[in-house]
């Protein structure tokens, strides 16, 4: 008797593909290939590609704000709290990299529902760092002009990470992280510089 | 007589209809439609899809590159470079907004000799706000490890602004400007801080 389908399998063969080709360049058959899982095995577990998608994303989205949340939870000042989840971030992108790849490019192929349903858990990673750039202007240590704008900064650096960074690459992870974490606190720290 | 099919009326309908559809849920015949053409006329310019969108592509990074250079090349020093690229770029994304959604979402179905040539100039532009970098670290100016991943990162943020900014939000474009600025450039000259 053939073992059982696993869905780990099936999620960790759908996300190299997804991130290899693209959404709409994988089909069930392949990704039941890649995961090296029976069809029948592959549609007991989701019913068509849209569920598989779905789940990749909430999955991603979801453990990165787990991560950081608890991680800003028992940080001390704002400084710190971003800090951690700048760190938080970058790790979970170094051990996942084709989580996010998949999560950024391909949700905008997800159906209306589901869309809503990411989108609903981006807005709480959203009011996580905003709450905590707002912590830190209302503390006098930051100069945030716009929390909204600030947070929208911080993500779009966190979330570019995947058009760029490959960890097999030549810039050490190290090197990332310090230089990201220079652009995006020293600069709300900075207590010198020319008026924006 | 018809009146001739003019390219800017052809183009300015696709970028509409890639930026709102995205590339694979437009058709020619919908062009043709959005751009008030025909379908002859829309042939007449451009034999297929790809060559709409690579026109788009290399248009768009084409457009903001030369804007970034000219007034990087009158600017004295490097912060006042960077501080010009930020500002050409981001003015022309509030001017163009659909076409640097359609270069950043939908450069990836390019044909590969397409794909290529608007990867030689992202690496012109990246080369360009690398050297801004690297010069601000030569004089003592900016703090930076990695001229790399610090260019990387500040095009990132610029990059990022289709996902989150729309003109006719809430957020003002001038507090956008600055905050982008203060995390951009206020972190690589801040004297003070923690150390990354």
């Amino acid at each position: 008797m053939a073992r059982e389908t696993r869905i780990e399998d099936v999620v960790a063969g759908a996300v190299r593909l997804f991130a290899r080709e693209g959404f709409d360049g994988a089909s069930m058959r392949e990704i039941a290939k890649e995961s090296g899982v029976s069809k029948p095995g592959l549609y007991y577990h989701f019913a068509d590609k849209d569920a598989l998608l779905f789940h990749i994303c909430r999955d991603s989205i979801a453990r990165v704000l787990d991560a950081c949340s608890r991680a800003a939870a028992v940080a001390e000042t704002p400084e710190h709290r971003l800090r951690a989840v700048i760190a938080e971030h970058f790790a979970f992108f170094l051990a996942h990299p084709d989580h996010l790849v998949v999560l950024n490019r391909e949700r905008r192929r997800l159906g209306e529902a589901h869309r809503v349903e990411i989108g609903g858990l981006e807005r709480h990673y959203l009011d996580l760092i905003r709450g905590i750039l707002r912590d830190g202007r209302d503390a006098g240590r930051f100069r945030v002009l716009n929390p909204t704008v600030a947070a929208f900064t911080v993500l779009s650096v966190l979330n570019g990470l995947d058009a760029w960074y490959h960890a097999d690459g030549p810039l050490a992870p190290e090197d990332v992280r310090a230089q990201i974490t220079i652009h995006l606190i020293d600069g709300l720290t900075a207590k010198t510089g020319d008026p924006p």
